[in-house]
């Protein structure tokens, strides 16, 4: 039996979320706001385990486990809402002009990011050390090419 | 062998993420920020399932799934920016005063989430259509409930 989706469903919908009809994006502004959200969720748990790491917070494996399952869900996703015509202040117009040098830093920060999870997962402090600051470059590197204050 | 951080690696986190100290969030802003930036991410996924689950674009079987893996790993992230002193104009103050009730709703969300997930993992549309609308009613709710315009 093929389900339909009343109209109650169809109302709550709108409430939740605009449709993108075939663009990914509805609107070049949803791009720039999903990018910059999916950044501040990644920073936010990447500071997590930076705290961790540098001492500056206790060891807590559990809350690690869970910072690093988010960083490896995430990872990917903010470097999506660069299409084309959604330009910000904080993003240079470099990204759009080379492409495939911008996606090859954002696929070593996925990588690094993955590693990171990876030990973070294991609940050995030593490991999350050992990755932490290699992921670091990763952003620092995205940063000092492509963002601007 | 303990490992430290390199001053270079402590430098490039100086970037990526300001390190929260003791507390979850540094600034009650960050928090702010935070789950902003997170319903965000969460709503523009679910968004593209509604967007499958309505026929408002064709389905993809793989995009669906990775829509709904982002879901599943970020519908219990949002809530935990709601700390004390973190106001905001969209939040009503009931979310700090409603403590319980504010939890419940979030709790019936993360489960209709996964839910929605788990049917999006299995590539079937109907199944899909057949627990998106009830992810989409916990939305409502909560928005009818604690989100001022």
């Amino acid at each position: 039996m093929k389900k339909m989706l009343t109209a109650a469903a169809l109302a709550a919908v709108a409430v939740c979320a605009a449709l993108p009809a075939q663009a990914q994006f509805a609107k070049a502004e949803d791009a720039v706001a999903y990018r910059q959200g999916a950044y501040r969720v990644l920073a936010h748990h990447f500071g997590s385990l930076g705290a961790m790491a540098s001492g500056k917070a206790p060891f807590d494996a559990a809350r690690a486990a869970a910072d690093g399952e988010v960083l490896a869900a995430i990872a990917k996703l903010p470097a999506t809402g660069f299409v084309a015509g959604a330009e910000s202040k904080a993003a240079k117009p470099a990204i759009w002009t080379q492409g495939e040098k911008f996606k090859q830093i954002d696929q070593n920060m996925i990588e690094a990011a993955g590693k990171l999870a990876a030990a973070a997962k294991s609940g050995d402090l030593e490991q999350i050390k050992a990755t932490f600051g290699d992921t670091a470059k990763t952003c620092k590197a995205c940063h000092d090419e492509y963002r601007q204050k």
